[in-house]
């Protein structure tokens, strides 16, 4: 990677301040150790930005200079400004990538992206995960076995009301008897999605090295081979060849 | 089919009605043309539904009562109500099947169901246009030959800005020198989606007996196994297993 | 479905007659459990072939006058004449369905139109599955609920050596901590492949009702709806529009 | 790229020795004009190989030191040793890259590979090909415009029996009125193939510098992030939760 990537690390910021068993696990907010995790693995212009800045952090500015966005989200999905969100979701078309994690399954973001309901079935009962790598070649699984394993997590439970992934990497197995199917990437306009479903909140799931590794492995597989200034719209074009 | 399919096909019904040129070859509008043709081959249900009904002709009653849903429109797509395309995505997710023709790639609901900007490029030189059967097997392909040939249309190429189709059914050829994916399905929750590319309001297209043929198979294909009554949402569910 | 489906069962036929405990469970074979179970759900034109009759049971005339074909086969893939497999491989591709069951896998058709090492990980101990309905619009899963549950089976785990399924039905979550992709649908040339992972010799899973009403979904399913008569070749076309 | 990619190109280099014409156009083969294309592209490590060299150049040494492989063949395809196709397509499995071009989607690797009857329409007459970017996002897809455009080259038209491509790049428009998807890229096991449209022997293809762009994309996409040493096979687990 000869340019450094610019990443922004999205966090609506809420539990981590409002639950006292959230704030001490990520005393600065989970956006904070996934800076620090992407900065020990030699990213170089990670940024962070929250729910109460203005513009949730995500001026035209911000996102003109990111390159990956990182979007982690739960209860205040419905606190995301729908101009954002068409912002948000015009740069990931012109070829920004996005790592959507966890509960962001349901911020609005995602479901624009999917055109689906995104809905699935759950249960935080604190259980084992075991995430299946299910494409062992894939870049975003480079360095892993053959699973990864989370002693305590929240369940996500199939079907997940997604549209077929285009690249599946991960299928989860609960402790509680459900699969999930936990990696998937999605090609969107010129961007790349990919979403990764570990990391509930009363869980200290992001302070794992193998789940940064992966995020890492995320981010820099969603990163634009290149980038399209203007959004793209009908265009009218003359023949090429004679016509009548 | 043991029990006949209820069809609603849904027309913006405004170059009919302002541009001379098009009421000529559509009187009654392309609704009615639409209709009829599904009327001589066996469909027994067939109503339709026009944007300047009240709730543009799709109340609840009806979209509940309807197995697929016909849809075209061009010039009006900022007209329709953000409430009834909520409606209409909402039944798709739940079953309801979906035919979008031509112009509705633009449409507030096939945007709504890809999540990207559906853009192509376009020229109205009512040239020669070839669509190949890329999918000799599918059954929306039932009784074609290799391709078919429509004498004058509008030009669609790409890149048409859409997530890879689940399945590709056709492909065009233009006279003046481009390609097209003209044909594709996609899964989105538990309906169907077919977006078939013919059909420019200024030439006589789905008055083309194969043309009509087309579109009565993706309406078969997309009909509904089954339909969903309530919509879906994020649901807890118990262990299956012992945890802990 | 107005003309019968002709469906022909093949089993290789030797655990059932060499291993006192599996002739406890099929005493006639699997073949004649899954022809029954056929018959009992409408199909009418239901036949079987063995490993050891001569063409293996799959003389040109038989495949020619079936829709679709039933695998199964363990220990004996080997001894499977590349000759008869030649010809079943012709048949799917021009419209023959095919269902490829459990450790059929392996199998020389199988491995032939996958073009992959149909690899997986294995043990048999007797432990639970639960087949989780991934896309519960999917004919296949017709009549099921959320899940399907075996309380003895054999343990298939991923990675399983297989190109990105077409369509996926089932994923199975297994008691002792894996998972699988246990439902799949491929189209090759115009014909339909089913593979469906249950059914150890040594347990009684092809008598379960749920189990044997998911195989009759799978054969409707890879049912052709058209069968070319002669096999595809590369072929020579005249120019439909003028050169030079 | 850090490590330079070790890349072998293979060619059945009959045409050149036998059909003046040919000779003329690639005196020293079409491998030569490809290793040249590649070298001053930056690839260090090119090699050639033919079908006349002992083991038909692809010894397992070269096989095991290759990280993509490319292959042209056309008349010859009859001629190549199952034995060395297996050779090949167990690399493939393993992780290494395979770029085929032209004609060689007819060849026993790519035919193989599929699992399908890998069949073209065709017609040499020597027609203009334009080859519409499908995926301007691609890799494969860097530093091009809208399209390339050949004056003059063999047409493939549709149905190209393949499976659907798991990433489609190039999408031909030909002169003759035919579309055909050309380029196409697969994965299967550990490696990536790519299949590239253009280049019948007849036609200067491969002295233009886009289509050498194109192939060299193609080579650095293709190319395994890692390499499997051993060949999968089915494996026995023991079970990571307890049974029964």
């Amino acid at each position: 990677m000869s340019k450094p990537l610019n990443v922004t690390i999205w966090n609506e910021f809420w539990h981590e301040r409002n639950n006292p068993a959230v704030g001490a696990i990520y005393p600065d907010g989970i956006h904070a150790v996934l800076a620090e995790a992407l900065g020990r693995r030699g990213f170089g212009g990670v940024r962070t930005a929250t729910l109460e800045q203005p513009e949730h952090g995500l001026s035209a500015d911000v996102l003109d200079s990111t390159d990956v966005l990182v979007w982690w989200g739960h209860m205040k999905h419905g606190d995301v400004s729908d101009d954002i969100v068409r912002r948000v979701h015009e740069q990931v078309l012109r070829g920004m990538g996005l790592v959507v994690l966890h509960s962001a399954h349901f911020s609005k973001i995602f479901k624009l992206l999917m055109g689906t309901a995104c809905t699935v079935n759950w249960r935080e009962d604190g259980e084992k995960e075991r995430l299946w790598v299910i494409a062992p070649e894939h870049p975003i699984a480079a360095g892993l076995g053959r699973y990864v394993e989370l002693p305590k997590e929240e369940m996500y439970g199939e079907p997940f009301e997604i549209p077929t992934p285009d690249e599946l990497v991960f299928v989860s197995w609960f402790q509680g008897g459900e699969v999930f199917r936990s990696g998937a990437v999605y090609h969107r306009g010129r961007g790349k999605v990919f979403y990764f479903r570990p990391g509930h909140e009363t869980f200290p799931t992001y302070h794992d090295a193998t789940i940064q590794d992966i995020i890492a492995n995320g981010v820099r597989y969603v990163a634009p081979g290149r980038r399209v200034t203007e959004p793209v719209s009908n265009m009218m074009r003359p023949p090429l060849e004679p016509i009548g």
